[in-house]
């Protein structure tokens, strides 16, 4: 389940809690459009805002809607303890694999995740992919402790959060990691911005936030990558530039997503856990606006 | 309650949870050194590791036990919902004053920032201390920023992480921030190897780590500030270098205090919630002669 399009759907969460009408409504693209699986909760997913009790219920609503299709849910949390809960409820639950980040709030030293992902694949009886996103979780993996973790039995994946920005960099970085790890461990791109350069340096999955919501667009560009069409990677990724650029302006995908899911009836505007809030009208008009210039679906 | 000596005690915890036992020993010391008030669960009160019910269950503990000696409460969360249920379970406890940090998980931005304090001394009836703490909540607070907040009415002081490394800069810096703030807003020294500067350069109360373990040893220091005596305050303040030392060493203050306390028989030598792991035998011994040394208490 740890190649091609991974697609990351939004949580809305309004006043009321978790929107699980709006939550139901962006399966429903991904389960059409096919997606090769789903990661729950994480990124844009918001597990961090979330309690215990609405994760679970998260979790089981994606493994009700997907059928067929791989669930991957994000246990990620502060504490250990914390995060053996989540694994259990996501396994209740019908998860196929857990997504699993290293949260800092002191910060970790190496043998720390070393030993957290050890209890967690332990623990787990599903596999395990690596949720490497220092900036959100402050953590910074070496190539080092990828290849320590990845000969873990359980660890089948690594989520990067980008890569170099040329095509030859993104390759030698690429190239280099794999050195590091077990031969069956996949090597997954996210940072949707560096999907071109990370797909055509030999990543084997996207981890996509923006093929949440737009699950057609996102397969395209990785059925593209799977048939090594090189050409036609960039050509996709190269046009969509002005949804990376709201993704800048707005200091990462989520607000824009948010928006976005608003935008195209899926969920209220307003659609984001306290404190984080919606953009101004204005943005999400240039938002909508994107959306129908890039005709993305 | 904001001048003096606000202790921050450590919360051990165990494989079998919080260690109570530990707990108590160790506040029965800053009851005994009658500190100005308590600073519970921030820092290496170790709050991001802790449950809502083991939050709650540590906050009554120390209501409990320190009498007539204030207690301040850190309500520090992700979200805002979570934040509002951990206020209420402080108040309920008996809390006299919350600490509240702004927890990025997404980058926040200052509006949103506002909108959560706002919130919050709305909810709340009991008065809130701004924990600036960038190094694990990853949000920088501008002197603007405070400003603002300051003019919240339930906002009553500001704990800064720390002052520039010189007395001149160390007094414009905390003059700069006073500019901004209301009158009756104090503002707190931590990040302990800053106490001495910070208190010379008029800061009004010490948050301190190594004065939730030793608070003998930090009385006098603010006792020193308190009758304006700066030589006593850097002469009492330069000893501990050493201490400052092996905070440095370890990367912050947690992992030290936590061998500290074992250390002193308070509580077991691993008393770190994991993913945190304890010190090496070779560096605990490292601690004990220091403690020794400098005849901490």
């Amino acid at each position: 389940m740890f190649t091609g399009l991974s697609a990351f759907p939004l949580t809305p969460v309004t006043t009321s809690g978790v929107d699980e009408k709006g939550f139901s409504h962006i399966l429903s693209r991904l389960t059409e459009a096919q997606v090769d699986s789903m990661g729950i909760l994480g990124s844009t997913g918001s597990y961090a805002y979330l309690t215990r009790e609405q994760r679970k219920r998260i979790a089981i609503l994606a493994t009700q809607h997907a059928g067929e299709i791989p669930v991957m849910v994000c246990v990620g949390a502060v504490s250990t303890e914390a995060i053996l809960h989540l694994s259990d409820d996501a396994q209740a639950a019908g998860a196929n694999a857990l997504l699993l980040p290293a949260v800092c709030y002191q910060p970790l030293r190496d043998e720390e995740v070393f030993a957290l992902f050890e209890t967690v694949t332990r623990h787990a009886s599903v596999p395990v992919c690596i949720y490497d996103n220092p900036g959100t979780t402050h953590f910074t993996f070496t190539d080092e402790l990828h290849g320590r973790l990845s000969s873990l039995e359980g660890v089948r994946s690594v989520k990067l959060p980008g890569v170099p920005d040329s095509p030859t960099a993104a390759r030698e970085r690429v190239e280099a990691l794999r050195q590091h790890l077990r031969p069956d461990v996949t090597i997954g791109i996210s940072g949707d911005a560096y999907a071109g350069l990370g797909l055509n340096a030999g990543c084997e999955v996207w981890y996509s936030v923006s093929g949440g919501l737009f699950p057609v667009m996102a397969k395209q560009i990785t059925d593209a990558a799977a048939a090594n069409d090189h050409e036609r990677v960039t050509a996709l990724t190269t046009r969509l530039e002005p949804l990376w650029a709201l993704f800048r302006k707005h200091g990462g995908s989520i607000r824009v997503i948010a928006a976005a899911a608003g935008v195209l009836g899926l969920t209220d505007t307003d659609c984001l856990p306290r404190p984080l809030q919606p953009l101004s009208a204005g943005d999400i008009a240039d938002i909508a606006r994107v959306i129908t210039t890039l005709e993305l679906k």
